[in-house]
């Protein structure tokens, strides 16, 4: 196969397709009120507080995303199952037992990187 | 009929019951990312960033509230069509269009009262 620049688009734009939902990203979480219990979640699914769950914009449901508190290096694996934050200054919400685990919920919101792959 | 004590904790539940959904709030409101423009609501409806709607975690879908920017005294009525603020810092997430209208974007966040009736 001749490798042209028709080839090279292709590729990358395969490569770009296949990568979109790959990733890292930083940015400012924070964590969903317990009054929140019980009420449905975006996915369908009752938003359990008890769960290791989180709401992010874009990510497909059922993708993992491990969170790292960048203050304190303090690490958890949730599964997206709801859509949200509304507001563009935060990049996710975590459940009541992810922001215990990641130690934010003095502070209410927190510096974090997120790692997943689709 | 007597007016007993019975009869006073009655109509004071009564009174409870019916104001339930009337009054107000205050707290911070954020606004709606453009990025989510489109995407479905917890009601249902597509999200619509030059409508006047909001998110709120116990209001009927379809109450009307005044929201009121306590730092400029700007107003604006909104509908709630979808759920949320996750975090109980905030209070209510406005749509871009009534953003602009209470002139909190540059901000991102405002201190604001909310006034309504079910």
């Amino acid at each position: 196969m001749h490798f042209t620049w028709k080839t090279g688009v292709g590729a990358a734009m395969l490569l770009a397709s296949l990568a979109v939902h790959a990733g890292t990203e930083e940015g400012v979480a924070s964590y969903y009120a317990d009054s929140l219990d019980g009420n449905p979640t975006a996915s369908g699914e009752p938003y359990d507080k008890g769960a290791m769950t989180a709401a992010h914009r874009t990510l497909p449901f059922g993708t993992e995303v491990k969170v790292t508190n960048l203050s304190n290096q303090k690490e958890v694996v949730v599964r997206i199952n709801d859509r949200g934050p509304h507001a563009k200054s935060r990049i996710i919400d975590v459940s009541g037992a992810a922001a215990k685990k990641l130690e934010l919920m003095d502070a209410g919101t927190a510096k974090v990187r997120l790692d997943y792959e689709d």
